[in-house]
């Protein structure tokens, strides 16, 4: 078996490859033997692997002998470095204990610190330290965290006690507490832990360790943790490193200090050092929002006309070297760095760096800025930016020149806009969304059982915490808008209201928040269209550079595809033309249509619609001249066009002249049990030619126009829906090219154009090869075909589709992320099939995957020639091909 | 190019293979090339190939001047073997000119007889004949079928003209008619044809020839030819060969005669000469059922206690020639022959043979025979046999004991008993049978007009027409029960009434029809089960000799089991247990089990249904004892169980104490837009483990009893339904295994069972290789297959699905036929993927295509290990197992 236990710090000799490898060690423990390695200051300790937590959970929890060998080595090891020993009554080492997954992972345990601590090791810390008071500090605070988090007992009993005692007391704030006030706390939570454990506080320091060890791989198992495992798609057998560590103490008096904090500043890329510290304080206090921190800088202390005294200020030394740590860091890796650092009596020492999470917008202007810098090439610029974060930077903000009616201020913790009905706990904030109400979840402060709450809320607001609180930093990798700290929100759950200064709303009040500026607005303030020019533009344009599929567009409105071609659309990838029949002018003819008792009546409706029809291609063929336009023809079941209102039926009975019950019935003889699998598609098409007839007519007449009018023309695509065999796209081409050919006629000028099909059954991909001796192009309808292939109805999947994304049943939910196992084993087949009768055929993808970056880089594997996206989409999917691409 | 016009007769030397190749000169040239070549009288003639008729078709109704040629070379052929010539007034030789497909086909053009008669002509005819009554009788009735057939005039005019002669000289039949009758009736004849047409009846007899043939590729694409190969499943491309041949002439007083035969009895399959005969008649007189014919054997006559002569006594001579011709035809054929004849003033000429149609009972027992003759052995007996014709032996026949209210008594003209309600036209006959009615077509006489009407009835009757009426052939080719020629029966269309004697019926009204005794009795009455001894247990057991793939049965009662293990099932391959839950018994609980707000609401109702399965469990393993059983878990989506009338909320509500609001509340809330594919099969055991852990509990259960009672159990399959991941399997297996070791613990006995998966979606069988590492059987469910494969909604199809078929996308309904070239890839890929992970697994198939011949062949191919088909057809899957090995 591999080694187990990994020590570094303190003169540890550097280990083979594995010690350093983020899914052996995990991410914390591989940046600490990093950091160790390149002679920055972090504390000796020891990292136990992941695999021991994978063989711990599946072998019933138990530690194997040589594991318990290979910890008492490197606990050694941390003894020999510091000078200490554990348990040790005379000079105590203590340590902390910390998860570390091979992915910052939010839901696991966090952290156990001062761990080591008994009666008879906190009066040797009390004698070592000189401080008493900062020894029984220390020993109450292990109590309580590793009481909570390693012996499950609720926290609020500690917290309820502390309370008790400075109000007792008349006790303001925990700095007032003397050396006895801790002990006899020390005394009261020693008695809460055996009233609820029926045992007293273990005293045995290795019982200490290898419980919270047992704590640390048993919370990878938890259910927070699984939650966000689930929303973040990290699977479930990669377990977690357990980093073992002598402690540093941040709270042995002013001159001691901890912080956290950013090569550069994670919300907008700006080059400068971003952080909050606190003096006098251990770790937790910083990120638990309990004291909100100083500014780490002079500059961003005045920005915020802040008094506490920044750590340039205060501590000038040891800023001094944690500035040129930060330098040192970049350097090495490349990139932005999140750490956390801690200042014992002058000393500074790191205690965590990795790769900062950051806005979309921060990580565009980094990855472009780096490039400028030199510390990185075009394409791992390309590859940083996470195309799904592009999102937030497409989406509109609020609107500069709207009235805006400012509740308070806040701290602008994650940036976009967003406005929804407040709501005060997460179960309602996910109920009311699954109903379809956008909502803002307001919380004191956030915590891990928060998650889905925020994942279900458009913007989060709390009334306390910090930029780095939880609130923070969760909303920021959600993509979320958050305004966190705003302490002029006070909440009263029992009344389901809160105050804002004067002002009084109630849940359900809409609100609007500024993650940006950091302002809390009544009311729903309006919004603009963001700006793509600048550092998008520049990445956009490397991204362009790089990639070899086209990116088109999902689109049927003039403005939808205007839209789509200012993002950077290289044409239209599907057009789905059943969007224009359901407009309120032409909805009678459309009824009229499909009520037609014979060929002729159904003739003379379309007549009617032909105009319409030409007219919507005419528009969108304008702003599209010079590309291509790929129109599906009419693909849903008739019956989503008929009336369902008594009243609706009514009012077209008398508009057609024909009996109201006499629509009911043909309504009725509509219906269809399994409309997906029903009389749709060009099934249409075979039965009711004129239909299909009617808009190829409409498609070529508008082509021609345009043409003639500007003398640039799209090239139309007409694509047949549904096809299941090479005879219905036999006998709908040869339909589509007699209408262009009579077209062409009538208008004395011809056009290029091709005819091809969707791939969208799975008979369609296994006779790929047939049809594309009659098709000129494919697109894969990856809705359709992922709705056959999985035998799962898209509109009927909430039921279960939870349930078996957690079960792992699917790694994700297969309408979002294609299924590339199964799903695109056919689009495989097809593409290979499709290109064996026809090398030459054009092969895209039209479903939404074509906007997801997983399905895109699938759709470079196979080497389509296209992905089509919802229009927001095009520069996800354009940032996404050249990544794909890139990676390969 | 090949030649394309074949002579035979007369003298004509023996061509290569193509002149007797069925594909190139149709059936019935063949036919008559290979009578010919063993020295029967054929009168000589020549065939134009079926490659003309398609080539004729395709290239815009032309004739090929190479064509002319060759039909100019044959023609001469024929003069000089007759010595007489086309077109000479003097001496005309005569033809007759008929439709010959690769298969008979009703729905063509059939006959033009006498064609070469014109003014000229018939005073030649009337001068060799020395009949000049009997010529111009011939020129009357050439020109009636020429105008009728050729030139499409309504044969009404002319039997009109007919019927106002005969009144006017108060003549009751056409032997009273004298030649001065004739012709005046031909002058009316020609003016009738000139008044319809604008122009004369054509004179030049090559005009005549060429517009036969004409016509008779015309027909080919008749409506009524496209509904008769759509039903029959012809391809549209074969087309027709023209067999042009001297006219010999049964019309020549009374030496000479017209009939139609067989070699064997066609609806019993005994061994002895069958047929009709005409005395001074053409051949058309016999099959139109104008004049009812005569018995050919005397023992037939006597058996009829029919008045008329027989052949055999009538014209010993001619009846022994053609007795020995029977019996060579039957040892050159090695089968029962259907032919036709004429003796033309004493001499037999064979005009037709074919391999003739029969009852499936007059099959078994030919085949049988046969064996037993030494004529063909049992393979060939085994595949002489269509399996699906086996049907009408398997259903219910007239309860001999049953009391009969005997209308009248028809003719027998095919076997098996039929009960409906009346109907007197094809189109209303299509209509309550699409709504779910049985019905009785009762006609006058049966046309082809009427294929449409005679597909969807039960049973056929007529007032008129003989055993090889068109009623009577298509009937039997049908498979329906048929009385014809029940002259009692007097038909009101006006009213919508018929008179049968004395007694007066509506349309509705039900009666019902013996085809094996002629009887029509009023009302409904008791059928019995038919028995499955002689020929069918020996042609069965030389079936089951042969065949490789055992053949299961889908069943889910006792009953249901023990019809099928009588027809020789080797096991259940699907026990559908939701059946089951529809049991009014239980159908309470089951709505508990659905309405559960939690899991233990849930499992409290479940413990009710538990007993009820194990009992359902326990039966039907007594009946299946020692075979193995596959039962498939709960399938269906939960809302199938629902009330959906108002009383049965109320009821529902009272009965579980829960309020009917909620109720509806809840069923609404179960409602899908596409149940096909939604909350159904084993999603329904993923989150709702405990619905699985109860059947499997009463399977395993009620395995446990039978055994301990009889000593001798079944083999439980347990089957998970709709799986589309292994992880699925792997989840749900686990349960069963685990339920299965709780039972065999608390029972203190272990049972062999196994635990599989239906592939019933796309996905399923794209990841059959992995899946078979979890499930140890395959069972293809090729229902929900053919659905996600081709996206069609068994339950919506009907809107199209008929287009379809009529324009060739789909060869024939993809949910009766598996569609081999879609469905069928994945079926094989599946079965290859399975094998490679899992050598030994176990594959069937249990689609209702288990139970479809073709299907089965191709299951053969692909090697399955069983088919499984309902119990009725369990005999059919074996016969079709047994061909499908013999033929491959």
């Amino acid at each position: 078996m591999n080694k187990q236990v990994y020590a570094f710090g303190g003169g540890a000799t550097r280990q083979g490859p594995r010690s350093r490898d983020k899914t052996i060690v995990g991410g914390k423990g591989a940046n600490l033997a990093e950091m160790a390695g390149i002679g920055l200051p972090v504390p000796p300790g020891f990292t136990i692997t992941t695999e021991q937590c994978v063989f711990y959970l599946a072998e019933g929890n138990d530690f194997s002998d040589s594991l318990k060998a290979e910890v008492a080595v490197a606990l050694a090891h941390i003894e020999a470095a510091v000078g200490k020993s554990f348990g040790n009554p005379a000079d105590p080492l203590l340590v902390s204990v910390r998860s570390g997954a091979r992915v910052s992972m939010p839901g696991m345990m966090d952290t156990v610190l001062n761990l080591g601590l008994n009666h008879a090791t906190v009066a040797g810390l009390a004698q070592t330290s000189g401080d008493p008071r900062f020894a029984w500090d220390s020993y109450r605070r292990f109590i309580q965290m590793y009481s909570d988090v390693v012996l499950g007992v609720d926290h609020h009993l500690f917290e309820g006690a502390l309370e008790i005692v400075k109000e007792n007391n008349g006790f303001y704030s925990d700095v007032e507490m003397e050396v006895q006030h801790w002990q006899a706390l020390v005394k009261e939570y020693e008695e809460i832990v055996e009233a609820e454990l029926g045992r007293p506080f273990p005293q045995d320091v290795h019982e200490q360790l290898w419980g919270a060890i047992r704590a640390v791989f048993d919370s990878w198992d938890a259910d927070r943790a699984k939650v966000y495992r689930r929303l973040n798609n990290i699977p479930g057998d990669w377990g977690t490193a357990v980093n073992v560590q002598a402690m540093v103490f941040g709270n042995m008096g002013d001159t001691s200090a901890t912080g956290v904090a950013f090569t550069r500043d994670p919300a907008t890329g700006e080059r400068a050092f971003y952080g909050e510290w606190l003096v006098n304080a251990q770790g937790e206090d910083v990120v638990a929002g309990i004291r909100t921190p100083q500014y780490l800088t002079k500059a961003a202390r005045e920005r915020a006309k802040a008094k506490p005294l920044s750590m340039e200020e205060a501590m000038p030394a040891a800023y001094g070297k944690l500035a040129a740590v930060f330098e040192l860091l970049e350097k090495h890796y490349r990139d932005m760095q999140d750490i956390e650092f801690t200042v014992e009596r002058g000393q500074l020492w790191m205690l965590q760096t990795r790769s900062g999470k950051r806005t979309a917008k921060a990580a565009l202007k980094m990855a472009v800025d780096m490039v400028h810098e030199g510390l990185i090439d075009e394409k791992t610029a390309i590859l940083r930016v996470d195309p799904m974060a592009l999102d937030q930077l497409l989406h509109p903000t609020l609107d500069p020149q709207a009235p805006r009616d400012v509740l308070t201020l806040g701290l602008p913790a994650s940036p976009g806009a967003a406005s929804g009905a407040i709501v005060l706990d997460s179960d309602s904030a996910e109920k009311r969304s699954a109903m379809g109400e956008a909502v803002i979840l307001v919380r004191v402060e956030t915590s891990p059982e928060d998650i889905h709450g925020m994942h279900a809320a458009k913007g989060i607001l709390t009334a306390r915490g910090g930029m780095t609180s939880h609130a923070a930093v969760v909303a920021r990798g959600m993509g979320r808008p958050c305004v966190s700290g705003a302490s002029a929100v006070s909440i009263d759950l029992a009344s389901r209201s809160l105050r804002i200064g004067n002002r009084e709303l109630k849940e359900g009040d809409v609100i609007t928040l500024d993650g940006a500026s950091g302002e809390v607005m009544a009311g729903l303030v309006k919004t603009i269209e963001p700006e793509l020019v600048g550092d998008f533009g520049v990445l956009m344009e490397w991204a362009d550079r790089h990639r070899r599929m086209k990116v088109r567009t999902n689109a049927e409105t003039p403005a939808d595809c205007r839209t789509a071609r200012q993002f950077g659309a290289e044409g239209v990838g599907l057009c789905r033309t059943e969007h224009m029949f359901f407009d309120a002018k032409r909805i009678a003819s459309v009824r009229q249509m499909i009520l037609a008792e014979d060929d002729d009546q159904r003739r003379a409706a379309l007549a009617k619609l032909l105009p319409e029809q030409r007219a919507d291609f005419h528009a969108i063929f304008e702003v599209m001249a010079g590309l291509p336009v790929t129109i599906r023809l009419l693909d849903p079941p008739l019956h989503e066009f008929l009336p369902h209102e008594d009243a609706e039926f009514e009012d077209l009975a008398e508009m057609i002249g024909v009996g109201a019950a006499t629509l009911r019935r043909r309504a009725n003889e509509l219906h269809e049990f399994n409309p997906m699998l029903g009389h749709r598609g060009c099934r249409l098409g075979i039965t009711f030619p004129e239909i299909y007839e009617m808009q190829a007519r409409a498609i070529f007449e508008a082509a021609c126009e345009v043409e003639a009018q500007h003398g640039e023309a799209v090239v139309p695509e007409v694509m047949i829906p549904l096809v299941a065999t090479r005879k219905e796209l036999e006998i709908l081409k040869a339909l589509v090219d007699r209408t262009a050919a009579a077209v062409f006629a009538e208008q004395g000028r011809t056009l290029a154009y091709q005819v091809g099909t969707m791939i969208e059954l799975p008979r369609a991909a296994l006779m790929a090869g047939k049809i594309a001796e009659v098709g000129e192009f494919f697109s894969f309808g990856t809705n359709d075909l992922t709705q056959t292939t999985l035998g799962v109805s898209r509109d009927d999947a909430a039921r279960f589709l939870g349930a078996y994304v957690e079960k792992g049943i699917f790694p994700r939910d297969p309408f979002v992320s294609l299924d590339i196992e199964g799903v695109g084993q056919l689009v495989r087949l097809a593409a290979e099939r499709g290109r064996s009768t026809r090398p030459d055929i054009k092969l895209g993808i039209c479903g939404e995957h074509g906007g997801d970056p997983d399905s895109i880089a699938f759709c470079e594997e196979v080497r389509l020639d296209y992905v089509s996206a919802s229009p927001f989409r095009v520069p996800i999917a354009r940032l996404a091909a050249a990544q794909a691409i890139l990676q390969k």
